[in-house]
């Protein structure tokens, strides 16, 4: 029989404050709605009240499995619960649980908050009693715990008690500023449960300020915790909170965890663990972390020689897991014969089959290494891999050249005085002998400028003779920019994802030290892509 | 009295294996140059023989105090320890110690390596034995120690037994494809220490594949261990070894190791952590980790308000190391979960002295709340927070005004029939009541085209008539384009880092659905924060 442990993840909230990370409200509901399909048991919104985003999130909450819960912290002294303003917008955001933060340290009680440390624990009562009265799951995170505990032990204990004599469904225990180590949080774990605070009322919440939050987090378990509190990519405050993408494998995959603990998270979701990881990065238009556990793209690849010949003869000789269990794959960068059967499955992919030993497989290799190192990325780019290959392997129809091109931005006041900016993009192209000039302007329905690339592209859409009927339910649905390293020069990297009515979702590539330029690229694959799935006929 | 700790870095060896990574023979130099200053016990400096820059870096040994290691693998059955070529490269290298990796895994042994059992563990003692007869230094790698243990712990014992008993200064434990969890870890160090190997002989070298190579080397180290290798920034096969930079601040500043232990490393050459760390990145050419611990540029980053206020208080509230022992800063960036004392603060920085419970700061706080809401991020770009703080106090000089700009980008064959493109921009500006027009190419000294943006920044840096000379040191040295949610529709963030003569560096933002326009917004206050630093006087 085995127990359960809840997942508690704090992306959206934790996660939130991490340097340079700002979601909006949609990207929010996306990332909820990821975690729920993954199996968390808590979703933390955010802290409604305390920034447009966050109230506007709790607005509208997601529909969800797991149990949303609002961020908040405990009533200030010198009024009551009901009467605090900020604990009431926590509340009025109507969720099922509620998480209030506290102080558990003496020192920060007097320090920080320049109370007494009577009228501290008072608030923690009284607050999450308030909860409680209304009908709502409390969760109490004792900011500060292990610190507060090793400076003094009966006061943090009595903060938590009394939380959870208050009625507390959750007592979270906070290595707030991430100096904890994880033999200590297992000690400490272990006393509050001998003070009367049972294993199953326990969280735990780690940073990695000494890159040991899944450790902390775990030796935290392994005492009696049946709470985890973490985030995805391990995003968060200064060095990041503990890792849920690690973490879930870890507690689904390896022992003593997967045959003593049982979580929401299936292992068809857990399959998942690389996409919702990438969708993060996606979000945060972040480069992934090649060498991020389980889900980075580097955590199966074997480079030492002894290490991909071993591989070969059984995977499980240097693979702590199967790859395919968290949606990853092996890689063996160094052995050129992986590097070809890896890349004849990728062209299969595209519907191109080629034939072990081909030399065209040599030279799409060389290609790809080649334009890698001037800043191309095909990784995210299957398409304008697609053409490149084609290109070598002689199957790449020419629909129609671009002779030239010119896009003029301007900004200016108008007839009320007000600047605005515009742009116009004069597209030249040869289809099928004929010459076509298009000219598009970037201004959309709304009266906004959309920008140079957005006018070039919907000139070069505007008049492809015979092909105009199969792009024209083609739309341009994101936009990637990069500044990266092409050799010696810093230049641009342009991915664009496209769409169109069939449901097909495709991406390419463009470099340039000419950002409208590289975009003008990867639309040129973005098109030639569409027209040869749809399976256009070359009209020249 | 404190107990001596062996530190053993493999950057130059298993960090190599790390994808993507090849060093230079000049490279290894520098690094293991780096490393002998830092203070790390042993230098392993990579396989002589396996490939010609390993080779070459032995061949004129860097001068150092830290011990210089070969790594190699133990003989190959069927032949004397002295007449194995592949040893003998390694043994020729000449010096001081060598490491050399064996199996101690029963299901290796026989489905890798193809050889009885017996055979492996004489293969072990005479490698050993033959290091030890030419008076240098033994470490034997004993390679999926842990696995193995679990397996078949008796023959896992009888490996490290027989290197130990051959002459072995070290037996390192390896955690070769990183699954083993801390606790077992832990267990297994001190089942091989009641086997007979004293601690002060065994060496712990674990991977991150479940992100615990800190913690599990650690846990190694309170079972009793007493060497632990590592690399710098966690480099490595698949998801890297134990990080040496977040391990030896650990082992210096946190409880229960500082006072327990002694390493090889001074407080004084802790203070350059973040340096080695740095010129690590710098040789990879990579963007720095953030978030590593000790070392990223947000390991002691406080975004949330309530730390940010209590920071302000005692620094100690929300940091569990002073920043300045690993030679690292404080920051707190501007955000809109920042408080009014984390606001005035940040306005003292620049120089704004604002009186508590001015009203200023909730107007400014409203408006960085606004813009962030729109797409702008003041968290990486200081200088044009600075500005927006400055309109609202009343304190914000306008030197020019721009009445209008264009710019235009054209793609054509060039003469040669090649296909070039080039960008032209006009500007028109008013400086103290006069009109001044300026026009700029995107052609750089090479022939390339750098781009509309490029165009733009050169026609407006042209002619600023009085503030001229105060600008003509100033360079765009940085850019940075995200894709982002500004209410409903996607915008473009563009981030510009500046740098002057005077050795400043200043982050300006704009934003806007135009590309271009949103470069222009960053690089309009660019040149204003100049102006105003320059003590620039408005002309108009």
């Amino acid at each position: 029989m085995k127990e359960r442990v809840y997942l508690y993840d704090t992306t959206l909230r934790d996660g939130q404050q991490t340097q340079g990370v700002q979601f909006s409200t949609r990207e929010k509901q996306q990332i909820a709605g990821a975690l729920d399909r993954l199996g968390v048991d808590y979703v933390e919104g955010g802290w409604p009240g305390a920034n447009p985003t966050d109230s506007e999130f709790f607005e509208v909450p997601p529909a969800m499995s797991a149990v949303l819960t609002a961020f908040g912290m405990t009533k200030r002294a010198g009024r009551s619960a009901e009467n605090d303003d900020v604990l009431a917008a926590v509340l009025n955001a109507g969720t099922p649980a509620v998480c209030l933060v506290g102080k558990s340290h003496d020192f920060h009680v007097t320090c920080a908050l320049g109370i007494s440390l009577e009228e501290n624990v008072e608030n923690i009562r009284a607050s999450i009693a308030h909860i409680v009265s209304l009908g709502r799951e409390a969760l109490f995170d004792a900011e500060h715990f292990f610190d507060g505990y090793d400076a003094n032990p009966a006061y943090a204990l009595e903060c938590v008690k009394a939380a959870y004599e208050a009625g507390a469904r959750w007592v979270v225990l906070c290595d707030t500023n991430g100096g904890a180590q994880p033999s200590r949080i297992a000690d400490v774990v272990r006393d509050v449960i001998a003070a009367g605070i049972p294993g199953d009322h326990l969280g735990i919440h780690c940073h990695n300020d000494t890159e040991q939050a899944v450790a902390g987090s775990l030796a935290a378990l392994e005492a009696g915790a049946r709470q985890i509190q973490g985030t995805l990519n391990g995003l968060g405050e200064r060095c990041g909170n503990a890792n849920l993408t690690t973490l879930i494998p870890t507690l689904l995959l390896k022992e003593p965890y997967a045959s003593k603990y049982d979580t929401g998270v299936s292992f068809a979701a857990l399959e998942g663990m690389v996409k919702v990881s990438r969708m993060l990065d996606d979000i945060l238009n972040r480069v992934p972390q090649r060498q991020a556990p389980y889900v980075g793209a580097s955590a199966f690849a074997h480079k030492a020689g002894l290490h991909a010949s071993a591989i070969l003869k059984d995977p499980s000789t240097y693979e702590h897991i199967d790859p395919a269990a968290v949606g990853n794959n092996r890689i063996i960068p160094m052995s050129n014969q992986a590097g070809q059967s890896n890349l004849r499955r990728r062209l299969a992919e595209a519907g191109l089959e080629v034939a072990a030993g081909d030399p065209a497989l040599g030279r799409i290799l060389d290609t790809v290494k080649e334009r890698e190192a001037e800043g191309y990325s095909y990784d995210g780019a299957q398409a304008s891999f697609e053409l490149l290959a084609r290109e070598e392997l002689g199957l790449r129809p020419r629909f129609f050249e671009v002779k030239r091109y010119r896009v003029s931005i301007e900004r200016r006041k108008n007839k009320y005085n007000k600047m605005v900016s515009l742009s116009e993009a004069v597209v030249v192209v040869k289809v099928g002998g004929e010459k076509k000039l298009s000219v598009s302007e970037s201004m959309d329905e709304n009266g906004t400028d959309r920008g140079p690339v957005n006018a070039l592209s919907k000139a070069l859409a505007k008049d492809l003779g015979p092909y105009q009927e199969m792009i024209d339910d083609m739309r341009l649905v994101d936009f990637k920019v990069r500044i990266t390293q092409g050799g010696t020069e810093a230049v641009t990297r342009v991915i664009i994802d496209s769409e169109d009515d069939k449901g097909r979702r495709w991406s390419t590539v463009g470099v340039s030290a000419n950002i409208v330029d590289a975009s003008f690229e990867a639309l040129l694959d973005a098109i030639a892509w569409k027209l040869l799935r749809d399976g256009a006929v070359p009209a020249e």
